[in-house]
């Protein structure tokens, strides 16, 4: 009896055993999300106090169709490139958002757009700064990525590569929103009454972006601006330069940045998120939590990021008030925050 | 006796651990070799062919004048970034070098320059791109750091900041070299014989940079060029971004970078060897080796970097044929290389 005892026991034992293997197994495999998309509109200071429902409605609505768009791409075997280039035009072509037609405007009252994209699989990559009257900048950094041995073109010389490619160009009057005008008209004003250097630093987020893993496990990251209000002397933000505001490394992760773009370049955000994955051994949440909620904010630099790896986990960091931003996955179902919710 | 001789052996015993103690401590410190400069004048594939005596000469002895020129700046309790921007205006006021007077020509025959530089301590930084007319970009790019709440500025928007801080200027003559004119006119020709594409691949070197570890421990790196030849459409190399071609961080290192700079950008290579030695603990050796030899190497990327971390040790790694480099330390003993030894 005793015998049989022990044998029944370690039978059952090993049999727990193997239960809870094939039961981690599965868990862990419903727990890798696959391919999806995620997007941001901007990080912001203030954001839901200057909010009516109205215009949080047509956040909403315009988010859920920039992911649903980004979703029906990749669903259909589409690329995490064409995914991503997509969201952010249709981001560009809206008002809501700082970039492409919504894009603020500079001390001279002109619009200068950055924007940057690049492919995880190649880490090939594209970026346009300081452009004037492209329609869509995130079209013309693809075009600088697959048309140019080189990654990065600025102002007039990129206009010119753009007309050689006959990329969509728009008025002036295209450009002009009211409250991004009312906004440099503020701006200057103030100007006139405290610091100038104080004044641009109280700028305002929208920047736009989106990550993306794809059904073939490539990753592509983009990001698109008008930059500051005020904006003087050809500043370029973070948005157009790799590593600061773009990232995407089919070895670890894609990642679309926003915030005061100084702090962003400095802190080399988008590739260290990536570094702390591949060195240290993160998972994208503890990296680009670490980055944003640790290591930016103690360097005094204000903003947010939205990121995918390569298992298809999305993180959406950001230390601000609110952050407008969202994702979706294979079945479909479209998650949009605006605050800190 | 067996008592006493194990008296005598205990204390012998003793005493040789302390005199290893001792020894390694002193090793350890002499092996510390402490404030220092580093620099490049540029990293490329055929130099030793193109050399003459002559040209080799007038290197060797512009290089140790800017070397001897960073010590005694450094000597005399001068900041790691003084002596980096001193060094590199030397070597931008030179014809030998691509960057300032030296700078190549654009494909339309003007010089459109790039420059950055970092402050380690803060981790501030400055850059400018594609400037025209600027004599000594690095001065520009520590004014972009020290006098905006910039980080980069480009085009005219950079030299009407130039302007409005009565940065020197110089007339388009005075950038004229003929050596450099005359690769422009061979490129053109070549374009009309083959793929414009691969004509831009085929680009020359000679960018400069510097990075130094002053008496307060802090450290810079900065770095100046006139990019590619025959470069078009405003393009802009990784000089001027800062993580790619610039990066400094008392905590890890200071480095610049020399070489295809968009492969550069891609490989984010100057933070790149800093996450390196951040996150993985490696040398600054080591760190530098593994970027330049092995990373960007099998990545297709050819170049240098020259660097040094927070005890003075210097790196120098490059994947070409040659690079222009030298270091010196607190002894004032020059060292001096041009290829591959």
């Amino acid at each position: 009896m005793q015998v049989l005892e022990n044998w029944s026991q370690k039978i059952l034992r090993v049999a727990l055993v193997l239960f809870l293997a094939v039961a981690t197994a599965f868990e862990l495999q419903a727990a890798d999300p696959g391919w999806g998309i995620v997007i941001h509109g901007g990080a912001g200071a203030t954001l839901k106090e200057n909010m009516t429902a109205e215009k949080e409605r047509a956040l909403q609505l315009k988010l859920s169709e920039v992911l649903n768009t980004g979703h029906t791409i990749l669903e259909n075997g589409g690329s995490s490139l064409d995914a991503v280039q997509a969201a952010i035009r249709i981001m560009e072509d809206s008002p809501l958002f700082n970039a492409g037609r919504g894009a603020v405007f500079t001390h001279e009252g002109t619009n200068e757009m950055d924007a940057s994209i690049m492919d995880g699989r190649s880490r090939n990559s594209g970026a346009v700064a300081g452009v004037q009257l492209i329609k869509n900048p995130i079209n013309l950094a693809r075009l600088v990525m697959e048309k140019s041995p080189h990654v990065m073109m600025a102002g007039k010389g990129a206009e010119s590569f753009a007309a050689q490619h006959d990329v969509k160009t728009a008025p002036a009057e295209y450009f002009y929103t009211e409250p991004r005008w009312d906004s440099l008209q503020k701006h200057l004003k103030q100007q006139n009454l405290k610091d100038p250097l104080e004044t641009e630093r109280d700028h305002k987020f929208g920047t736009v972006g989106a990550a993306a893993l794809d059904k073939d496990g490539n990753l592509a990251a983009g990001t698109s601006t008008g930059g500051m209000t005020n904006k003087r002397f050809g500043r370029i933000g973070d948005s157009p330069v790799i590593g600061a505001g773009t990232y995407a490394n089919n070895a670890t992760c894609a990642v679309s940045a926003t915030g005061h773009g100084e702090y962003f370049i400095r802190s080399v955000v988008a590739y260290d998120i990536s570094a702390l994955m591949e060195y240290k051994g993160m998972s994208l949440q503890k990296a680009s939590d670490y980055v944003i909620n640790d290591k930016l904010k103690k360097f005094g630099g204000s903003g947010g990021v939205i990121a995918i790896d390569k298992h298809g986990n999305v993180a959406m960091p950001f230390n601000t008030a609110g952050m407008f931003r969202g994702y979706v996955h294979e079945d479909g179902e479209v998650v949009i925050r605006l605050y800190n919710n």
